[in-house]
């Protein structure tokens, strides 16, 4: 897929701030008709979804480069491109840090309306997104009902919950036990609390039986188990090491916070009721952040959705591994544009 | 209940190193004689309790202080009088920090048995552990198997799950991350990265439920959900006010890690064959730590087990919540005694 940028002037944030302008990165295909396929990225994700999901995104894959148009848009406040803490300050320039304005949802969902409007695009054949990417895809298909034949929410809420929100509250505390995290003096500030966060972020991404599975001791005599130890202190690093920074962690732990569809519309429910498209919604049994029992009770909300419940070893992170069975729930979406 | 002190001479650690005294903390009712009921507490409480668990012990209570001789032994590490990181060196007159011996679950039984003995007590009629008191009861019925008369083992394991040792790393990794915790020039260095351990262990001991009844947002408009979060900063702070430090912490932690009752004795399985206690093993429903299905994966290799599973909305705090549930399994151990 190739890199692009799109430049939005006099950007308002929803929770208040306003920038001059706001660069945006997107992806797409290379292929100039087919299905238009919008993908949604997850937290520390980019907009290269051949990068963050090659089972699934390729040319000759289930998202086919080749024969259908791909779109997937770099999130605000990633520092994968788009803008966000990371970005230089023209002003002063050094990078935001934290005068950069709060990042909602919501705001996420307006860049990816305005790289819909540059490139032409009057009907996405299918929206996709997982986890975070879920948000930011709920949020849309409630804002643009029309514009959406098909949608599939995945491992995804219409709202943060309480527990994800403590987990994003444990996440900063980290950030913020570094103090060359508050100095704000350089990028590379609080990488040891962000590799704490990542650490953390990675137990709920997995679970109780993936780790079992994974990460278990040798069933020698050692004194100290240090095997599941290590995997968190090299997923934590390896974070680090391709550039995430702390800053750009903390406001997208606050844009989690931010996720509530209902907000102003009269509830989640409500919200909900506003979707015109087709809608998948998938729950994955052992995910520990959306779990099937909570999916259960907002999908009837959306009219007509179909809902599937995934098996998986690996809980949330299941919707990144289990290539077959997503092939098999989406299949039908991709049949009805 | 009455803090006593006992003083263990020339005292080595499995894991190596040598004290020429430790010092061990711990609490007895008044009550001369009535069974006797041996408690062993989980990971931040202490010997005394009636602090910690007052809807089960006190006078009149069904750990009854006036009609059973009850005993708790502050563990080793604990910053709750028993030797610790947080105790003075004599050497240096400042406390020990890192220079502490590695603690092992088998040292703090080592402890506990020096109180038994010091006692005078042969037959202990019913000993019970939940969480990391589990660990220590599960260890101390294997290498005294004719001491106990009955033991209850909740919501704990005979060895350190991969998924528990993940999370014991994400909380040293938080402690790490605070340089006043590197430095170990105070006792109160490392505070901000103790409160985001404790902010981290919280979500594990909760769980999605528990928060959603509790920590839920009010209904309104909102833009960041904040609520659950308030609540993770303010268990975090009151875990450093109650003068619990990082070091003790970071020990307890590692001490965790070295919890396997098979060690040396072939394994889990052969170790929980040796137990002569009648025992019953207890589960939580909601509990994401010591997860029912793995807690029955174990059960069984004790002889004669009987197993029990509890119902929670509060995961694995439900060891110290579900006071109804835990009376009606318990009551049965304390009349065979």
């Amino acid at each position: 897929m190739t890199r692009h940028e799109l430049y939005i002037d006099d950007f308002s944030f929803e929770a208040g701030g306003r920038l001059p302008q706001v660069k945006v990165v997107y992806h797409t295909s290379e292929a100039k008709d087919g299905p238009v396929v919008w993908i949604c990225h997850a937290l520390t994700a980019n907009s290269d979804p051949e990068d963050w999901w090659p089972e699934m995104v390729g040319p000759g894959k289930f998202f086919d480069t080749e024969k259908q148009r791909i779109v997937c848009v770099n999130m605000l406040a990633s520092p994968y491109g788009s803008s966000s803490p990371a970005s230089l300050d023209p002003s002063t320039g050094r990078p935001f840090f934290f005068d950069f304005p709060a990042v909602t949802v919501r705001d996420m969902v307006a860049t990816m309306r305005a790289v819909r409007l540059a490139l032409g695009i009057k009907k996405i054949d299918l929206l996709v997104g997982s986890s975070i990417g879920g948000f930011q895809a709920v949020e849309w298909a409630i804002t643009e009902p029309d514009v959406f034949v098909n949608a599939a929410f995945i491992a995804t809420a219409p709202r943060v919950s309480p527990w994800l929100s403590a987990t994003m509250e444990t996440q900063r505390m980290a950030l913020e036990a570094d103090p060359s995290f508050r100095a704000a003096e350089s990028l590379a500030g609080g990488a040891l609390g962000l590799r704490c966060a990542r650490a953390q972020a990675l137990v709920t991404y997995r679970c109780f039986e993936g780790y079992g599975l994974t990460q278990a001791e040798p069933d020698d005599d050692t004194l100290f188990a240090s095997r599941a130890a290590s995997y968190e202190r090299y997923q934590g690093e390896k974070l680090v090491r391709r550039n995430f920074d702390a800053y750009c962690y903390h406001y997208l732990c606050n844009a989690v916070d931010s996720h509530n569809a209902g907000r102003g519309r009269g509830g989640v429910a409500a919200a909900l009721g506003r979707i015109q498209a087709n809608v998948l919604v998938a729950s994955i049994d052992t995910d520990g952040i959306f779990l099937p029992s909570e999916i259960e009770t907002w999908a009837p909300y959306i009219p007509g959705a179909v809902y599937k419940r995934l098996n998986s070893h690996f809980g949330h992170d299941g919707f990144l591994l289990e290539t077959a069975q997503l092939i098999h729930i989406l299949t039908p979406l991709l049949c009805k544009s």
